[in-house]
């Protein structure tokens, strides 16, 4: 295969940047073991090694001759791949200048104490104990934005940190058109009651070694590359890892009932794992080999999760290999698990909600998200807010505030901005499905279990190119359009009416 | 507690100390999950990743201001915490400085391709494979002893690299002390016939669960911190890593037979990861924290695994929950584990020997290594010297060079000079059981399952005091005397006479 990266100075950067990337390689280990393995004690000396990691990439990407090169690269004739290499450097760079150190040093302070008060808060169902944290943070987040600068309102900066390219405008839009569509449809689906909103499947109980044999049996059936290039782990919260295109860990979670928790979450890790297993493999090594953004990446998910995970052919697949593990499946058809997967029930908790409510529950944080950053909300105005939202929108309304405002962690951590990039993922999930239905029968190849199509038309239409553009280019080139919420209506009207 | 380091220059060094503290500690983990975790073809990444990190690791640590620093610092008046910290890192300069990069390219170079020569060697049992990358690798070591520089023979260049001041002649004389007492003493024990040359529990089969559960009962009486500050994993070679003080991982093996050898390696690891969670905490992030040598590391792993975990008093321990676990036990008295723990049998492979005879395999090696360094001894002539000397001192002579010299991956990785810390480390085992004999009833603290008292002897004598003394200066403070191998001659008479 031909070489993509040519040009000299390109590749110049490239060698400098291999230090970088080797740190980043070492963060990321770090971090996983963090999840998986760490004994308790381990996280002070681990959060010290981490931080000096952390300041020490920094220096090297913002070294006058690192930053020089790139600067120089930009007015260069390059060759697609090159040009990817530079405007992701570039960015990093923009990003990592912005924020002085003083400002990085309250961030990572707040946000410790912020989660530590969120913990107590959550703890005792007592916002109050959060609610000056949540203002100083809210306040770092307005700073943030400032110091990114933006053109229309300051969400837009964080947001952008997240999904490159995509403003709050375009998030509004999504959700304007979303919302019309779907709480209507939400309305119906409820009224008619013909989809269940709780099944006898969310009691049962199971043994941690039952669903880690189907679990296991299920990547197999994907090609998921097990001890070769991957792995599968347990921890507490399920992500996936990658420490290059060679190694890309997923974990799940066993909590010992309501199975389709951990199948779900192994095959929405995996969909995020196969991005980065599938990228161009002369990419290594390259900031430009990997996942483009968290939206893209979202969409790879729940492209597993929801269009492929929680299909009928998928139920009748694994039925057999959950009734060889499962004693009481006996009881169970295939219809049953399908039903059971498809559950559609309003709920308090985000993380708990079904594929139709989940993106209320997204819409509602953007909102108050974007109040906070521009019309001057407080914290002590958001519980309200929340509920009365949730209301609206749902129909039921938090009685404790564990219920509502405090049940993520992301704000305490800091993270504002990034909710909407759930919603991207889900809504694009449905539009590659539609895309990929002209060319493949999709249904036909999960009953026969035949993943490989379905592998390969994500690959050439979206894994391969790596981040070599940015979101939106990358959409026009896997499927000629931008996102529409619409596909993702009509597969919600087509499965549940 | 108070401060241990006051002085500010030193301050100032282990504050820019740090950041090569933390690329340690990632190496740690980068190294430990390679051997623990990593799919197959996550190594070409990881090992980018790893020497991109020590060449960096290098380049902070010989950076001009960090060396004056610590040249500076040898000119105050520092206290003993501080001191250690000073000879530690010019110690560490001083190596890092002598070999030029284009010899430690070289370096790894050669040995990354005489491992693989060594593998395909091993596996055809052909040394000529092997022969030319070994003359090659006696060649390096020279050169390395030459670069490093020396007083009395090259081979005390290498050797100081693994026991800090210790001298060939220092080995020599404890290798002659040794061989005169402990061959006569070999000859009367097999010749007498009272201690069994074999045993039918080595036959014996188990489950990997069966013994994982005894190895964790062990280290619970032991009060080893699991999930605190500790792990038990799997590896193909059992070893300890620690990430510092809090964070002390070692690994065991399950081959399915033999029990012994997984119970002993998992009590001999146990006893190196005691040494570094026995660490004074303020040591934390700085250069003393953490086993000063090799060899005082082995005489830690060699106290657990010969003097507690081979005694009767051991044996009478474990035994009902070998019983509980192992159905085969309900045949086999303590007294049977006992003589199964302490089967003496001349063997061709090191790994596989038994404690009396495993000194005469080191000393072999020594004696070879040294001839290879200083009497221009070749890699040709070297199986016939090794299975010559094999004969004379354990009666056996190998017939072929799998039992032989293609036996040990050392030479292939380039390590001259490591062999002896191994001797250094069981002599001195024995020296430290006398030691604390004098003032614990050793026996009956193990009879108990009360290990507290002998961790808290190891700990005051030795483990607190870090890397602050070089080796000698140790033992002097621990015990006040120098390595005297009669020690362990007196202790193999005890136990096998």
């Amino acid at each position: 295969m031909e070489e993509v990266f040519q040009n000299e100075t390109v590749k110049e950067i490239l060698t400098k940047y291999r230090r970088i990337w080797a740190i980043g390689h070492a963060q990321s280990v770090l971090g996983w073991d963090m999840e998986v393995n760490m004994p308790k004690e381990g996280i002070l000396e681990r959060s010290v090694a981490r931080g000096e990691l952390s300041v020490l990439s920094q220096e090297f990407l913002l070294k006058p001759e690192f930053v020089e090169l790139v600067e120089k690269a930009k007015d260069l004739e390059l060759n697609e791949y090159e040009r990817g290499v530079v405007r992701v450097l570039d960015r990093e760079i923009r990003i990592s200048k912005s924020f002085p150190p003083e400002f990085l040093r309250e961030m990572s302070e707040v946000t410790s104490q912020a989660t530590k008060a969120w913990e107590e808060a959550k703890k005792s169902d007592d916002f109050s104990k959060f609610e000056p944290w949540l203002d100083r943070i809210i306040d770092l987040a307005k700073r943030a934005a400032d110091y990114l600068g933006y053109e229309d309102e300051p969400y837009d900066a964080l947001l952008d940190m997240f999904e490159e390219g995509t403003t709050t405008k375009d998030v509004e839009r999504m959700f304007e058109g979303l919302e019309k569509e779907l709480k209507p449809l939400l309305d119906r689906i409820l009224e008619e009651g013909k989809v269940p909103q709780s099944h006898p499947l969310e009691k049962e109980r199971y043994e941690k070694d039952q669903m880690e044999r189907v679990n296991l049996w299920i990547l197999e059936k994907f090609g998921f590359p097990l001890g070769v290039r991957s792995r599968l782990d347990v921890s507490a919260h399920p992500f996936t890892t990658e420490f290059g295109i060679r190694d890309v860990r997923i974990t799940t979670r066993y909590e010992g009932y309501d199975f389709r928790r951990t199948i779900l979450s192994t095959v929405h890790e995996f969909g995020h794992a196969l991005y980065e297993l599938q990228q161009d493999e002369r990419f290594a090594f390259s900031p430009i080999a990997g996942g483009v953004s968290l939206g893209i990446h979202e969409s790879q998910s729940r492209f597993w999760e929801n269009i492929v995970g929680r299909s009928r052919e998928f139920a009748e697949l694994i039925h057999p290999v959950l009734r060889e593990n499962l004693p009481f499946m006996a009881n169970y058809t295939p219809e049953d698990v399908y039903s059971y997967f498809n559950v559609v029930r309003p709920d308090f908790i985000r993380t708990e909600s079904d594929v139709v409510t989940y993106n209320f529950h997204i819409l509602l944080r953007f909102r108050l998200e974007r109040m906070m950053l521009n019309e001057g909300v407080k914290a002590k105005d958001l519980p309200e807010l929340w509920n009365d939202e949730m209301e609206r929108l749902l129909g039921i309304r938090p009685k404790s505030y564990v219920d509502g405002i405090l049940q993520d962690i992301h704000w305490a951590h800091g993270t504002i901005g990034y909710f909407p990039t759930y919603s991207i993922g889900t809504l694009l999930s449905a539009q590659f499905y539609y895309h990929m239905k002209k060319d493949l029968n999709v249904e036909e190849h999960i009953a026969s279990a035949d993943f490989e199509p379905i592998k390969a038309w994500l690959r050439e239409r979206i894994h391969r190119y790596g981040s070599i553009y940015p979101p939106k280019e990358l959409l026009k080139k896997a499927i000629g359009e931008e996102l529409n919420p619409d596909y993702f209506v009509r597969w919600v009207k087509e499965r549940y009416l």
